[in-house]
């Protein structure tokens, strides 16, 4: 595999999993006053996007990537509901 | 242009717009006790690496949509940073 490629992965990899730690704050805290609403709701609509986007053109990077993305992002979405 | 290539347009909007909201709401209210520093250092940082994979790509819809969230990722590590 080429170098730029590795860079490409290490770079879905880390704008996924940036997530997690936000996920783990809130869930850990209980608190979403900071957090808006509508950037999670468009940050989804746009994964999901993306996942019809590499499901047409056979990208397993792009469908692992958004697909775990979606998960964490809509996770923050009903956390975002159940803790005003 | 394919249908399937304006879907990916239009994803590549939302995800990179999304951070408006939260950047507006953040300067608006001075507050950042729930946002995650940790998910905005690795967005940028994967943000970057998406950029340079654009550069080497030369796919200007790479470094566009990295460009532009880069600089509101890094604005919203800056108001993390002085709205603790």
């Amino acid at each position: 595999m080429e170098l730029i490629e590795i860079i490409g992965l290490v770079a879905a990899t880390l704008t996924t999993s940036a997530f997690v730690p936000q996920v783990y704050k809130t869930w850990k805290h209980k608190s979403t006053r900071d957090i808006s609403f509508t950037m999670y709701l468009a940050f989804f609509v746009g994964t999901m996007l993306w996942l019809y986007y590499g499901i047409q053109h056979q990208s397993l990077a792009i469908i692992l990537a958004n697909a775990i993305t979606g998960i964490l992002v809509l996770f923050m979405l009903f956390l975002k509901l159940i803790y005003k």
